[in-house]
């Protein structure tokens, strides 16, 4: 059975991986953007944005509640937003 | 080079990826707030947090800044946070 220092051990590697993560997929966000940008599509795509809730939701096993996992990825996707308006 | 469809795949398959880590880490959360409880040890640990958000910061290589890394990681320890308070 783990220490407090185990699980904190483990939560740092998973922080590496999470900031690796949400950084690819920054780099696919801001690719997107330029794509959008030379074809000259809407940055803002709802019916995208609510496709992606609707995964994120769909692939949920928790511990962390819907509602829970729902809050951090409507931060994630403001983070991307902004990411992509700033480089239009 | 990957059309818009190719990067929403990838998205989406970071996504799955990130859907996953974020609850191992709550599943770490938890962990956690058990042997605190069991230990009458404070939930909350101020200096704990500022060495998570330091080590993001220390890891985050791009393209996302500090700040934006540091807004996404404010709602993923929030949330985090409740999810202790909740078990105890």
């Amino acid at each position: 059975m783990m220490d407090i220092d185990g699980w904190r051990a483990k939560i740092d590697e998973i922080d590496e991986e999470l900031v690796r993560l949400i950084n690819a997929r920054a780099e696919a966000a801001l690719a997107i953007g330029e794509l959008k940008r030379t074809s000259e599509l809407p940055v803002y795509e709802p019916q995208r944005e609510k496709a992606v809730f609707e995964h994120v939701r769909r692939v949920n096993a928790g511990p962390l509640s819907e509602a829970q996992m729902v809050d951090i990825y409507e931060r994630v996707i403001d983070v991307m937003r902004s990411l992509q308006k700033r480089s239009s």
